[in-house]
């Protein structure tokens, strides 16, 4: 046993069993080492954000960390943005981050850099396994540790940083077992002190994000709403659980002055599993805090908490009853004439099966197919958490990877499906039954938004030049066709609903450009 | 005037009249001031791995910087892998980071992270603009870092931090025309003490890099080789003046122990504007450090030095001519048969015209290629200088930006060309003269040959799938074309033949796919 079959194998001990790779030469002995440990699945990614934005999407859907192989500092970087997104979803990952051998770093051969420095500002924990005998027990460290490395903290990037020496000489030592960090629990006394603040608040409200939108949280919040509290989720979490069967709490409004407005008159802001709500960019003269003016906070518990448990505990607190109400399967009609993002709402509600997995990047266009699926059949809705565009391809490879008999299905603003767009090669060779999605229109339609918002004035035509994707037009059916995925592109609302319909009818990759 | 404007006509005041952009919402104010400073050129990519890809490219041909322009710290980290080879290139690169407004960034909002934090393993330089005041003096100053910040030092990347209000709040002042720092001289009496060292050697060598690799610098190592002594240069070097009409020196080889059989007897290694030759990875029982057992090393300059003027002032003190030999001009016959790394070099070397600039990210390609091109016309090659694949497209589009009278061709792996494929689409929009060929062995070929060197075993079924990028095959025709750029395959010499000349025979962006 060498220090790759010590990692690969304490991994998998701990229910690492997924791997999304982009591998080089000081990596080679992990990669032979899959071999000998046939519980560890690994997928290829041709660029390191379509393997860490996979393991986030993994992450979210299984519950537990999958790892990620990256090739040195370089490598680490060229996935940040996605572990950005990880980390702001407290999604648990293990970075295996491969080095130069411990005695050639002194050299500073060209790839060797300060990797520990790289991904110290994503990471909750970053070690470095100086022997052979070193890999296994930080293997296992590093699993616990994506779960949550310190009180306050969910979970996060364990970065295990893996120099080629210790992964190719030989060792007796496997890492252990180790058991994630027990989430703090909420108490009676405490839920009950609570009660009696919203008890005696005009308008209170409960926001809560983390694991509370996952199915327990929303079930828990359910019977809050049920005895009269109104409950509001952050306006990007990491998984919402939703639709018929499901009680559909408010979410907060992505602009400034919009949630301002909509919290007027709130006294009581309970917040769960979350912090203070703040405007996702500064604007002249617009609020950077979402609380109305006096009205209190009051955190029930924070990230590293069982949120569901302690909304339940409120809940009991409030002698609220055992299950609030929940949506009704209601299912438009089929949507004609012009083809936008409320009619292609609709026909995703009318033909999404239950179960589906929708890894959300849709930008301007996720809003209206979010509100149009409100009452669709139950599914799974994974938010850009960090707002670093381009994880709509990823999070769907790794969370198809994760729920292999769901139907996953990426929706992708065009400017954000060309950051990694690699990964949709890795959906074909994986065969993964995964539906993507281009809203095509041939913009960086958001940022036409905010620079109005930002009183940049009038743009002339070079600040034109930089938002606009038309020129050239990007031709999605090659790039999907030329990555090997079937794809289509459909003009009209009854072209996409028909279009939609037989991939949900199919299993296996499918692709649909929607030329806006 | 705002901060935006302030930093722009600073920039272009400085000689920084190119940006190379992937703005978001917190970087409209850059946006929209590009249209009252006509002096600056932007160019939109579609992932900041091409814009930090472009910089570099751009800086290594215009001999200055031009600047990006990245969407807080997520951006920068896209960029990082390309801004790693700057780095070790040297090259100049002015990043303008956005971030969020001062008095916002305290709340944490989603893309919040640290910034300063990713940035200093690659930057010389890290400041954050923190009034509109500051703006400008601050971009004056990161210019000047650029070229160089510290005693010891080459040029590199300057990140300028740039928050939202700094950028919108109005301002009166400009910054300052600031000079580069000087580069250091090697006086006579060094240059004659190290030229007593080389005549008492038995076997000396002078090993080269830096700008000693540009015309300047191989006319004044063409003396010294005239003098009798041998001269090579590192492995991999930012740009490399070649071809005829030209001195060769040799190239320190690439695999360990082949570079040190190939120094065998060497007594002396003189360094100019390099430092001591390493092994580019480790492997067990294979050298580190690519000097010979009892040779001494003696450094005649460092990075921040003037090298082509320390060759000359060695040269003078060895006596050496004023001019050594160069290589003719000698293009072989047009090859036929099958389609191989020598048949492309032979028919590149027969039809690139003078003055061409090749971006190489070839791997296991290049090297054929390089040796087949020795006594083609006079060219520059840009080299993968830091070993992070993903730079030949991004670097040929900045390398076309800075030279739009030059022909540029990128060769790429298959597997490098697609960590940063978008930058076809840069290349297709501002219709640069860039023939992009592509090497389509449908592998990650230099890993199965490091893989035998790391003594890693036979790979089993799960290591080759990590290795193999044949599954499915990608089309480069269709992800071309989607990227708006005519493409053809071909799959023998002759066709390669008569495709590349036809490439050399117009102007604009063509792609040509080696089947090989």
């Amino acid at each position: 046993m060498n220090g790759a079959d010590a990692l690969i194998t304490t991994l998998c001990d701990n229910g690492v069993v997924a791997c999304f790779a982009n591998p080089g030469t000081s990596e080679m002995q992990f990669v032979t080492a899959l071999d000998r440990e046939p519980r560890m699945r690994s997928v290829l990614c041709l660029f390191e954000g379509v393997a860490t934005g996979a393991a986030d999407g993994y992450g979210r859907i299984a519950g537990k960390p999958a790892c990620t192989l990256l090739h040195l500092g370089a490598g680490y970087a060229n996935g940040g943005a996605n572990l950005h997104n990880a980390k702001r979803a407290a999604t648990p990952v293990v970075n295996v981050i491969g080095d130069h051998a411990t005695y050639h770093r002194q050299y500073d051969a060209p790839l060797n850099s300060d990797i520990a420095g790289w991904a110290a500002p994503n990471s909750l924990w970053v070690k470095s396994a100086e022997s052979p005998d070193e890999v296994g027990p930080l293997a296992a460290e590093a699993v616990q540790a994506s779960f949550g490395a310190a009180p306050g903290v969910g979970g996060g990037c364990a970065s295990l940083i893996l120099p080629a020496d210790s992964a190719w000489l030989e060792t007796t030592v496997q890492g252990p077992v180790l058991a994630p960090r027990p989430r703090t629990r909420v108490g009676t006394d405490a839920a009950a002190a609570m009660a009696a603040r919203i008890k005696a608040a005009r308008k209170p409200v409960v926001l809560m994000g983390g694991s509370c939108c996952g199915e327990a949280g929303v079930t828990a919040a359910s019977r809050l709403a049920a005895a009269g509290v109104r409950v509001m989720t952050d306006t990007f979490v990491a998984r919402m659980s939703r639709g018929a069967g499901r009680f559909a709490p408010d979410r907060m409004l992505y602009f400034g002055e919009m949630a301002m407005a909509d919290l007027e008159g709130v006294d009581l802001m309970v917040l769960v599993e979350t912090t203070t709500p703040v405007a996702f960019f500064a604007y002249p003269d617009r609020p950077s805090v979402l609380v109305p003016e006096g009205c209190e906070e009051a955190s029930l518990c924070g990230r590293d908490a069982d949120g569901p448990a302690a909304l339940n505990a409120l809940a009991d607190a409030l002698g609220a009853p055992a299950q609030g109400g929940v949506e009704d399967l209601a299912l438009p009609a089929a949507p004609n004439g012009r083809l936008d993002p409320y009619s292609i709402g609709a026909s995703i509600c009318r033909h999404m099966p239950a179960g589906t997995i929708i890894s959300d990047d849709a930008v301007t266009a996720g809003l209206p197919v979010y509100t149009s699926t409100k009452t669709a059949r139950a599914h799974e809705w994974l938010m850009l958490t960090g707002g670093a565009i381009g994880q709509g391809i990823p999070v769907a490879v790794g969370a198809a990877v994760a729920a292999p008999h769901a139907k996953v299905l990426s929706l992708n603003g065009d400017g954000a499906a060309m950051y990694t767009v690699q990964g949709l090669w890795t959906i074909a060779r994986e065969n993964l039954d995964v539906t993507t999605v281009v809203f095509a229109n041939h913009a960086y339609r958001i940022l036409n938004i905010e620079l109005g918002r930002t009183g940049a004035g009038n743009p002339g035509p070079a600040a034109k030049k930089l938002l606009d994707l038309g020129s050239p037009r990007i031709d999605w059916l090659q790039i999907a066709g030329g990555l090997g995925i079937q794809a289509e592109r459909v003009s009209t609302a009854e072209a996409f609903d028909e279009a939609f319909e037989r991939a949900m009818s199919q299993t296996g990759p499918r692709f649909i450009e929607a030329a806006l």
